[in-house]
């Protein structure tokens, strides 16, 4: 060993020993004829003191930032004790000293505010790294690991490993592929998830799976999205919806409790699909704060047992609201006496192509009772105040009202209330939110195939009401343009996603594990028998040999981390992450390869 | 819930509780009116008794191996307990059943001692994965993973992940490589390991670091090898060798203690590689068992420093040893009344291709004191008696010898002495004896290409006495024929295996840290600065900020399992193997790509 202590653990009751660090300088200040270094390692930071007897030694062997040292010395309790370091009340009196290692002047500081661009930090990960902030996300980071397998251990779930090379299926994203060498021609898949090979683990009777596990995905890349990501990956036995919300609830709460020191005790709130998009325009809504949404006009074919509040926009001339499909308004509180320069800010805001609004309506209901609108033209003070009751405004609240095709109005009233919700300080960083978001419709309409396609993935269960409806029907469309007439619209998944505020954190199902049902599944989404036996013959196959009822989830990992941690990125949390374009600029990967590893892999680059 | 007990947790202080279960029918029989079923699950077997009442119910739902069945009833304290089974003092009175899902006839019967083959089992694997000795390998693999994760956890190691999509740096092995999307004829590389990513985290200052992964080498496959398989990889910063081998001896005297309820008390014995050669005739020695090699006769050029014993065996025209590089005798205990048909059935034992002996020599030493050998003729008895006096041979022992070219004389040695072990049962399944073996060569000599590779890799310090011999004299082997008086011929390595029953099941080094000796060394393999710059740039860029002396091990999680588990193949303790060819035959990959897939990669197969 070349220290007998960290530069994290020594303290007063240390006076006096002999002790040896070893650790990277922080920094190197000289007050007169004696010199103080900060001496750094993953622990902590501890002050070394070189008197001036050392001077000639520190003169030919000149310490810079970021050398490695080694030093031998006294421990000595200061008389101006340091309160801001855990190590604050001591100092090392050298002794002697060894430059481990030099290092040349860092390209940027090794500080939590460091003067580093994106890019060069990159670069030089390495370097970037041993920045506090980012060692405390890594350090969050198997808090998490470490809280979830203790969790899951505790309730009979056990590891095991499944395969990294195995057989590409694609369904939706795109499969990063291997050639094999030894089988010409053919490739491997890297798994998208585990997702068979958790569920032929419950039909071999392993009852509670996980895994904390990479998977990929071979996506064009957002800021947030990495083609190499980590999931927390769960599948139980004989279960119901239920007992997987409750057994991950668990899961989470537990996390919050070791991680952030948070009590969770409050019931995890539960949503229904068509709730969340009804009350707040998407489907991972952050409930931090209320300014629900009100539907004041939505098109016949959605929602269709809700209340129809149209009347309240119409019949005064406003071509705005009269041409658009949806209409959607939510109060601001006590946000009426807003002047123009912002609410001109507001409407510029949803006017950006992102959102891609028109313009934006508002409806100031003033403290005396009394309404002022930009449409005053079109609607009296009591339209003004039949539309201010049924969004639930107070006096003293800005009604904002979006309209516009049925889709991009939704989002853009989800967008503009989440805005809101920043500007008004209320989604606040020290708060966490779970939701349960339920009953998601099982298919998805493509319009292009004029077929279904699975919402969450192929081996999602309907509801046990709707598998009679999914036995009986041909999942054929034969009118394209009524689709929503056809009686697997309206069959709801047996899925589940959590989200914490704001962001779904997991996702999961009850799964199939009736042949025939899985079949008809696969057929839904166009799969055609030949082609079902190839993809999946060994999931089919299993079916018939006493498959058990299962269910289980899925979380992220990184983002997961992310949010515990504070930050909206998932990047921060993993050590070695990759950029937009999928490159690691510090190993420079990936490359290009000799001709002769193409060779025996026998393939070769398009010509 | 479909299940309120599991099938293992029921007992008498349960009688007459009402309980729900669920499982998978094992056996059913019939006794007159009464029907029996073993109900199985993950956690056990709990017998079901079906009264006559039910039988018109099971007459309509008839119930077959492997069914999936809910049984609803009263817990009843059997009259003839069955002391076998945990739950063999209950039985379940069934009131009511579902068939939760039916199975066909299984081909191949779900116990330990299976019908089904090789190849059906693993086409089946998901039915093989039922079998209670499979369980109990994944559950040993968990339960020596966990106990990985908490020795790990305690003594200050965290858990960081790196990343799968990396660069092709081949040394030695083949990677399997991942081609790019979004970088048009570039390539990713999956790890062979994660060498200098978790070097870069000692230089990042994260000083302990783990993880078990997953890592990849498209090698041609023995029986023993997979492509892509898991170690524990560990590393630490501002340590020496003796710390590693006193931490990672901890390691696994936790795993003996958790896993097998073993205390492994003594010391782990340590030998240096030379040692092993001139002992054991290999580098993996199983110390179970003595039977000690003398090295009767060998090269100039090998072991200098050894006492020749080769007048012990010339000078007396036996032209077998006399024109034998290389002669090896030891003696097995207790075997001079071997009969002819045992001494050659061991002569054929050495004369297999795989052996590749000429032939075998034998010295009885009788219970009387006299000999009796193979090579009368030639041997005096007082030859004799000085040949099995250097052996260390007792009367009663019978001494076997091989003669032949170096390598192979020696490999034989090391063989037979493995096979007379296990024909003598000393060889114990139950026993495990740990080894550290040390002072590795840093290098081995290519001789097609008359230039050094790294032993260990390329990133392995030579010992520190030998670093100035590495850093003052030229790679560069002047005279082919006379590289063994290269200074780099005898250069040591800072390099550690530990060895379990005669297994390498761990190995790792104190790690180059100062850039100029890892360009010597990359110098050494006989790459450029270009080639060092494209291959490790990031690396020796690493070296120039501050990096600490560090070293680690990685240990071969599917082999250390497999050895606590009692097995020789590591594909019994891995969930979803592949077989030699490198396909997994349950899911059928590798497979083919569309044409599109290949297009979006920007490649083509070979022509």
């Amino acid at each position: 060993m070349f220290r007998s202590h960290t530069c994290g653990e020594l303290r007063s009751s240390d006076n006096s020993k002999e002790v040896t660090l070893a650790g990277w300088v922080q920094t190197v200040r000289k007050f007169g004829s004696i010199t103080f270094v900060d001496l750094r390692d993953r622990y902590g930071i501890t002050q070394l003191l070189f008197s001036e007897s050392l001077n000639d030694q520190l003169e030919a062997n000149p310490l810079g930032r970021e050398f490695v040292l080694q030093a031998i010395g006294t421990v000595n309790v200061r008389s101006n004790k340091n309160p801001n370091l855990a190590t604050g009340d001591i100092e090392l009196l050298v002794t002697k000293f060894t430059i481990l290692n030099k290092s040349a002047v860092p390209p940027f500081t090794i500080q939590d505010d460091t003067d580093g661009g994106d890019d060069l930090r990159m670069k030089y990960r390495y370097l970037d790294l041993r920045r506090p902030a980012v060692k405390k996300n890594l350090e969050l980071r198997y808090a998490v690991g470490r809280s979830t397998r203790n969790y899951l251990h505790e309730n009979g779930f056990i590891d095991i490993e499944t395969p990294f090379l195995i057989k590409s299926t694609p369904e939706g994203a795109r499969d990063f592929i291997v050639p094999s060498r030894m089988n010409e021609g053919q490739f491997y898949a890297l798994p998208q998830s585990p997702q068979t090979f958790k569920q032929l683990l419950m039909v071999s009777g392993y009852d509670r799976y996980y895994q904390i596990v990479k998977c990929f995905r071979d996506e064009d890349l957002r800021a947030d999205r990495q083609p190499e990501f980590t999931q927390i990956d769960c599948e139980m036995c004989f279960v119901e919806q239920e007992d997987i919300l409750n057994t991950f609830e668990g899961l989470v709460k537990r996390i919050f409790k070791e991680v952030k020191n948070i009590d969770y005790s409050q019931t995890v709130e539960r949503i229904t699909w068509e709730n969340a998009m009804w009350t707040y325009g998407n489907d991972k809504p952050d409930i931090r704060f209320e300014m629900k949404l009100t539907n004041l006009k939505f098109p016949a074919h959605a929602f269709a047992t809700r209340q129809d509040l149209s009347n309240l926009v119409g019949a005064v001339n406003f071509k705005v609201f009269d041409e658009a499909e949806t209409v959607i308004a939510f109060a601001a509180p006590g946000c009426s006496e807003y002047s123009r320069k912002q609410t001109d800010e507001l409407t510029e805001w949803v006017k950006r192509p992102q959102i891609g609004m028109k313009g934006l309506v508002f409806i100031k209901c003033n403290a005396d009772g009394s309404f002022k609108s930009s449409v005053d033209k079109f609607y009296s003070e009591e339209k003004l105040k039949a539309i201010a009751q049924a969004a639930q405004a107070k006096a003293g609240d800005l009604i904002l009202i979006v309209a516009g095709p049925e889709e991009r109005t939704r989002k853009a009233a989800s967008e503009l209330r989440m805005y809101m919700g920043t500007l008004l300080g209320l989604r606040k960083a020290d708060e966490f939110k779970l939701l349960w978001v339920l009953d998601f419709p099982l298919f998805e309409y493509a319009e292009e195939e004029n077929r279904w396609v699975a919402r969450h993935h192929p081996f999602t269960s309907p509801k046990p009401a709707d598998i009679k409806t999914m036995i009986e029907n041909s999942p054929v469309i034969e009118h394209a343009a009524e689709y929503l007439k056809h009686p697997y619209a309206n069959i709801k998944a047996n899925a589940y996603d959590m989200v914490l505020n704001g962001n779904e954190i997991g996702g999961g199902s009850i799964r199939i594990y009736q042949k025939e049902l899985q079949q008809k599944m696969f057929a839904a989404l166009g799969m055609d028998e030949a082609e079902q036996q190839h993809k999946f013959g060994f999931l089919l196959g299993a079916f018939e040999y006493g498959a058990p009822p299962h269910g289980g989830i899925a979380f992220g990992f990184d983002r997961l981390c992310s949010l515990l941690g504070g930050s909206e990125s998932i990047r921060d949390f993993i050590a070695f992450p990759k950029n937009n374009s999928g490159r690691d600029v510090m190993i420079d990967a990936p490359g290009k390869l000799d001709a002769k590893q193409l060779d025996e892999l026998h393939i070769q680059l398009s010509s």
